[in-house]
């Protein structure tokens, strides 16, 4: 069954393996007469590359992005467009003997189970370089939520132990740090903490959050396509992501009922708004006009140099040593990818949203 | 837009509203030749009626189902299932005052946003009552996971402060206590905890777990459609939830590598176990055969009696207290929606799984 | 696997069989505060009844619609909507012989191919009366199309060798004879046609046109969303139909590019027009605001008394004779759920378009 | 809203313009472990090339695809398949003007309804070459069908006024001619006509015919996912089809049901077969195990050198010539497309049916 292609109205379809010949996406229902150029695709796409500090795997790859189709003269047209990266680095060679066994935490064997056999280069489609396709598209997404004025800040929250401090919360750190924390101390203890991780051939999980500023009232859909639970698949359909909360999250549940509501209060032109945020910004799964704010649970990388007990294909139990270079986290280089998943998610409810109210159709249609 | 169809394969659709003549589900796509009688159903709608004990709403309600199509001589036909529930306790006058404010930590607000004007009795489309539905289609789905050895267990994790102990975890007692809690202590505890939020006007959260057991390997597809993504939005669209976890969930976030890694043994037959379930049964999104482990977060109530502060429809401060009589918590009547909504979610996926390989489909339709 | 749901933004679920309970349909995405009530349905309902003539089957429903849910004091909320049709002779004994054979051109034999059974009821969830539901969610779909100045005027073109004459077209014809033919003359002559087919004990085929006036240019997607195409599955997912045209439709084949092109003129405004509509209304699958116009060929009614050979289920050869008394011609019944399917079809790609264009978006959502 | 994908669970994604840089598809939900090359995609290309003789447009183009992604060591994995054919022959230059006025029979006008504007380089997204896509994709679902035993059979069944001879009819010719006809004195006698066309700066319009053969009964969905229903949509999305019509098609409607009807027969095994095949393959919108039978209405190119009346972008009428060399029929380079999209509904039709019966998810899932 298929399951490369998410969104109902803003639609993509990611593709590509590690280390196949390039990896993809193909953005669908993008409204026409957007600007779009490959740079504006390039900066997210760097924000997730390899190999930009020791605490990421020093694979070597540009990166760099195409685009195909569905844009002409600078702008989208309202047709498909289609992203292709090349992949470069694909030593296959290094790989080879992962083929045999089951890396504990990863996927080897639950491909197997589901196909029968699998691609074993670099973890093939359960590989990270998977997200290229989601970032891809979120490039778009959120221009095209920019230019309604919504602002979405995504950043590492947390690594192993070291969380950031909400008083010190810098939102222009979070570029500045390899770990896209808003606090550059907590960055510090971050990097100490990892170096610790690397000594000891171990990984850290972590972390992140992501933040809509300038929210539109009433996206998402009553009952199934609740904007809290499209966010809840899109974030929980990253790899490595464990946990899901929106607003005050798990924590309401030691909560009493009158310190979780949010008490309304007469706002601008007298539209109602809400005293405190505890709800994330949605109420009843559709947006409350006040921000979003959702978090996600990361787990460490399962490629860790300590030795793990595991099994082979042919059935015989052997220990491992994940060798090669990879991420002592994975958190940093997944914060583009939360973001992306939600400007994508919020792209697809702003279309959705508009068919809502039949005099807002019949203004839409208004004809002489 | 429409957001009240979920599932690809196995596809509920629900409607209705709490005050309003009736709710029901349309079940398509369930495979003909399925033993299904309406009692199957009601045993699975008693478990989430008001009205059972002291703690949840007095509202009479006796929630009869009738299936109206689907069924022929006791078996499933193949053909839509349409089971319908009448509203009885339809005191709409009740609520009469309800339509002219927001209440706090409810839909109002954005149902008008989004709408123009809403439903306003008894929360309408937004009310509890819309998880009917969800149940009823929820009772065939656990009869199809029955069929192929598949078990759920689903349970109270936590009211308030109130935790299970997982040492005295007895899933007999689940069904033995008002708050489906496996721990009789615990129940206990809870009901003394309850009492005192009912005291105080106020309301409580808690957490529900859910378990599959005897799992079938390769359930979920790579990229979007992971098992354990569509689990997250299978949850989280049910009303109160605000965060999901899988396997150890949020805990991740602080595991090293080594601990949060299942390491693999050699199992029965040469199958692939693993020695431990800290993912949660899925792996890259593909359950494992292991145990599907998952959590969710559960907000208080939101009517309680204490004084709130709100806003008038047409934008003036007041201070409400929500009378009526309401649950001072969700937890215990959605136990059922959650197992529910992760049984539909579970055949949806063995549905999807069936043509992963190209020679079981082969092997499906061998013609001599 | 589900087969019941049509429609990506104007979605309806329609479910019952022949002799169950009752038949109805769940419309989902209709937009909040369109004025709607059980006499609209009724109207759309009686135009498809049985009994109302010498022509159509004595069975007598009265095929009275419900609306159980999301409409609020006469408007819809944007909840889904959920209609009820009580089955009134359900006589299923007359049927009851039928469940050992495969009767020619109907479903028998193909249903228990793919079920392994079936409901052998009056055929069931093949029966026409399976378009009830399809029908109380035209006349939704309809009401909207009215509020944007579409009309829709569907009739039979042709019962047997008899057409209508275009030149004798009179619009106000249709509800005056039992055919729905725009032409009193050519509807005559039918009824002497139809009373020869049940003199020999046989029936006859037909054909139904649907115009669509006062259109909105751009309404369907490109490739598979291709408006003609959407308006092709609509159309033949009715029972009956073997072939579905538009605009000139097979007499394209044989014509030559110089015939078939529109040539353009200055219009209104300065908006283009075609001065001829060989296109039936669409270019590249984009309706071009001129008329859509559409036919489908729809096959005799497979019951006839006139003996047949076939087999029974467990393998044996024998002749029948279907009995009962049934309709000698399908398509008068069929008008009303073609015009239904267009209408339904339309609506989708009204809403479909409203995010085409990304200044219209902005514009949607323009905030202060 | 996106419309460049079509299928359920076998699921195609096109994109591409004439005069971009590549076309391509992505096809998810294909099993693994089925053999694919290129050469595969190929073949099934180079049926629909231009330029293979003075009846289509001398423009040429190596179309050579390439698969990136979803094979690993010759078989398919399960993962999505991107193919990739780049454009050469971007001689934008030669369309320039064509920006500037509406060419009758084209989407120019619609596009620029739709989206504000278009890319007017060789008709862009509504190209022909957009059918790249669907073609690749038809050729990895023809090797699906042919796993399970089914062949398809696709011609050209007349142009123009030239029609095949049934009694004639050769499959072995179909490949032997530049009009894929199965009758070489039609396809001599089209050669004529297409001359006279030519002569004229005319062009032809045609019909196309498929057959599947060896087919599985059970095939398709009630109500709106009938196999019709799908293959209506499937043939009427390929940009110049203006009819669709199955079995008998649109002759049903003068025919008498004692015609129309099929007789069952007892055959091999005891299983019903039909006596004759008036139906096309379908009762009920299932296929009923006999020969499946679609035939397409193609109009002619709408670019044509004869003198036609149109308007400019800014409103001002002009009358114009459509220079550069196109094809006089598109009939010949369609028919790979009709196969393919009947290949791609098909593949998709068995793998929805595989849940269709509850004893065949439990035999299919059986564990010990």
């Amino acid at each position: 069954m298929s399951g490369s292609t998410y969104g109902r109205f803003f639609q993509i379809t990611t593709w590509g393996e590690s280390h196949g010949k390039a990896l993809g996406v193909v953005v669908d229902g993008c409204p026409a007469g957007l600007p779009l150029c490959e740079e504006d695709i390039q900066l997210f796409l760097d924000r997730r590359k390899p190999g930009q500090n020791r605490f990421s795997t020093p694979r070597k790859e540009s990166d760099s992005a195409q685009i195909l189709s569905g844009v002409f003269e600078g702008k989208t047209t309202g047709c498909p467009i289609s992203i292709l990266v090349r992949n470069e680095a694909q030593r296959s060679a290094d790989y080879s003997e992962l083929a045999s066994y089951y890396r504990p935490g990863h996927a080897d064997f639950t491909f197997d189970a589901k196909y029968g056999f699998r691609d074993p280069r670099g973890g093939g489609r359960s590989s990270g370089r998977e997200t290229i396709g989601r970032v891809a598209a979120g490039a778009i997404a959120s221009k095209i939520l920019n230019r309604l004025g919504i602002r979405l800040t995504c950043y590492t929250r947390s690594i192993g132990p070291v969380q950031i401090n909400p008083d010190a919360f810098d939102a222009a750190q979070i570029l500045q740090n390899p770990f896209y924390m808003p606090d550059a101390q907590a960055a510090q203890q971050a990097a100490q903490y990892l170096e610790e991780c690397k000594k000891n051939g171990d990984s850290s999980g972590g972390t992140i959050e992501c933040i809509a500023e300038n929210m539109i009232a009433g996206l998402g859909d009553p009952v199934f396509e609740k904007l809290s639970a499209n966010l809840a698949k899109a974030v929980c359909s990253i790899g490595a992501v464990k946990s899901f909360e929106i607003g005050d999250g798990s924590a309401v549940s030691t909560m009493l009922g009158s310190e979780n509501n949010d008490a309304f209060a007469v706002g601008k032109n007298g539209v109602p708004v809400k005293k405190t945020n505890h709800s994330g910004g949605v109420l009843g799964g559709i947006s409350d006009g006040s921000n979003l704010l959702l978090r996600a649970g990361i787990k460490p990388t399962p490629s860790v140099r300590r030795t793990q007990h595991t099994v082979t294909r042919d059935g015989k139990p052997i220990e491992v040593s994940i060798k090669g270079r990879h991420d002592p986290v994975i958190v940093p280089r997944a914060v583009v990818v939360v973001e992306s998943m939600v400007a994508i998610t919020l792209a697809d409810a702003l279309f959705a949203n508009m068919s809502a109210k039949m005099d807002a159709v019949e203004q839409f249609y208004r004809r002489s």
